[in-house]
């Protein structure tokens, strides 16, 4: 049975029959093999980890399985964004298919987003859906890809471009594994707890203001944050779980974003995904500020919380040159489509008040840039 | 507009927000324009059909799409099993991606069971899910494969291993193409639709003895073999879509069919699918008559309209020998899971009077087998 202790969080995800658990808290991995086969019917499972988790967790885990009474196989990929290909997801349906996995049966992702991602794909169509329990192993994993359901991997044509909407029948986000994380890669799964205050919970963005070292710290505040973060995310992803309306504006920040990752060339020695959220997200406040939707002093609000964190929050603060701002729109126009001269973006009134704008004129975009970072 | 002329069909698949129509009738190839581009909001499409397909029927489609103001890219495959591949999904995965199909776009599926299978299942997975149009040009695929959303690919380990429930958003089942086909394939896909009758319809099954020199003639009545099948699939899916209780009904003659399959090594020369479960209904009654189910005069009845349009009834209508009992109980059991020696089987009480039975004695099964085919 699942005893939430005192420092656990449960998060239920809403999605009818497809609804499910995110358990957060100290030593989840340890305990996974009860919290699983309480709530799956077979008794075999199948482990996927990268090269560098696997050295970490994958031994606690297993014997966790043993203990209450699930066999287990695994397979370790090497670990990176080129993992997520047609080549691995072939092997891992392949090994999942040797050993015999059945619908009831449980494929297990630890790992950060990039397991996540290809393991859920892989859950999801060998014998067309099997069970699917996610352990992720990073910040941004636990609050960012354990929830909604997107499973996927790149083709050379662009990321995600194949895949499956999936949902797990269990998320263990076990917040102990985080203290092996680095720091900056900490900070970057720290932006995308940030964008949840943003986008409609200004309460908590005004509580991570107060309370982010104890989140860095770990124990108690760690936590709450993430498991405030899962909840944001619920809400939304359980309002619009094939991402037709509301559930855009988890992109706050994100075309921003996204742009100087490709400004940058994908170089995750000048930037990685949660810094370009950080950046975009001031950005998109202050580029709200200029068309007089909110106060400026909601930017600076952002980008001083990001930068007493030690996130990069503007152009400035990355690496190296950026290229000119035409360069700039061009990344911008291929993450949205162009429709006559207008984009759609992710807006706000004020902190906690985003909203989607499907209106926004290039031109606009283009001379906030242009002020931005003259180039 | 879907204007349904006297001699065509529609029949609603009854599925939610995943609801669909198929269209039955002559020459709705030379249509297909008009009726996707009011189904579908893109103005894109993608064909996927097979090298004996595509030269008949690829330029009609395309001219059509043209006419309407889809503009169509095409890909032609090898015919035959083979093509269900990761190999080929990959490639149909790639055109799609670089004919950069949107959501809203349509992935259209022309040719039989192997192209439906095959390109449903790229259409599921490409940006998590685009439209779908099936234009089956089998009989099989027409009463079959159209009805059901199971979309799927074979590995080493066995078929269909690999693939998602993904629905069309359009069923296009020109019954002028089937007269394309050689009569054994027309026969095969008849074998399902008398399953259909066998099933809960007992007047279809006799509408059959009566009609079926109409339906393999051409014209009204196999419009009307086919809507009824798909009519009476549809309701089974409807009632069951993730095929957890009463659509294994559909599975009526399969058990021994699949056996009968492997036992000849899936030499089609020998034996293909439809003529296994046209062999297969007529056991399943015979075997239902042994256990004191139903009457033998039922099982009579079913062997002689089979033998009446041409197909195999016996097992000793398979041409060369066959394996000794035990390798068909071989076969059986890896088809079916044997628990504590019984296995799950669809019988019947008479005709259009199955159900499900999951306390088989795989004994019995073992005892009728020897009995029909000695050795």
């Amino acid at each position: 049975m699942t005893e939430v202790e005192s420092s656990e969080r449960l998060v239920h995800v809403p999605l009818g029959d497809r609804a499910y658990d995110i358990l957060i808290g100290r030593g989840l991995i340890a305990r996974a093999g009860g919290e699983i086969s309480t709530r799956i019917k077979g008794r075999k499972a199948a482990i996927i980890t990268d090269e560098h988790v696997g050295p970490l967790y994958l031994d606690a885990l297993m014997d966790s399985l043993q203990t209450d009474g699930i066999e287990a196989v695994s397979l370790s990929l090497p670990a990176g964004e080129k993992t997520k290909s047609f080549e691995h997801l072939m092997r891992v349906c392949d090994v999942l298919l040797e050993a015999r996995i059945e619908r009831n049966d449980a494929v297990i992702a630890l790992g950060g987003g990039v397991i996540g991602d290809l393991t859920g794909f892989a859950a999801g169509i060998v014998r067309r859906g099997v069970r699917f329990v996610q352990i992720p192993t990073s910040l941004l994993a636990q609050v960012d890809s354990s929830v909604g359901g997107k499973t996927g991997i790149n083709t050379r044509q662009g990321k995600n471009l194949v895949g499956v909407f999936y949902q797990p029948d269990l998320v263990l986000a076990d917040t102990a594994v985080l203290s092996s994380l680095s720091k900056r890669e900490f900070r970057a799964g720290y932006a995308e707890v940030v964008k949840y205050g943003l986008i409609d919970k200004p309460d908590f963005f005004e509580w991570l203001e107060r309370n982010w070292e104890g989140v860095f710290a770990g124990g108690e505040a760690r936590a709450e944050a993430i498991a405030t973060s899962c909840r944001a995310k619920a809400e939304v992803v359980a309002a619009d779980e094939r991402e037709l309306g509301r559930r855009a504006l988890l992109n706050l920040g994100h075309t921003f974003g996204h742009a100087l990752e490709a400004a940058t060339g994908y170089d995750s020695k000048r930037l990685v995904h949660g810094e370009g959220v950080a950046i975009g997200m001031v950005l998109a406040h202050q580029f709200s500020a200029r068309l007089n939707l909110a106060s400026p002093d909601d930017a600076e609000r952002v980008a001083a919380h990001l930068k007493a964190v030690g996130l990069p929050m503007a152009m400035g603060d990355i690496e190296g040159e950026l290229p000119p701002t035409d360069i700039l729109m061009e990344a911008i126009a291929q993450d949205k489509k162009v429709k006559g001269g207008k984009l759609t973006f992710i807006l706000t009134h004020g902190i906690g008040q985003s909203f989607v704008a499907d209106d926004v004129a290039a031109s606009e975009v283009f001379s906030f840039l242009q002020e931005k970072h003259p180039g």
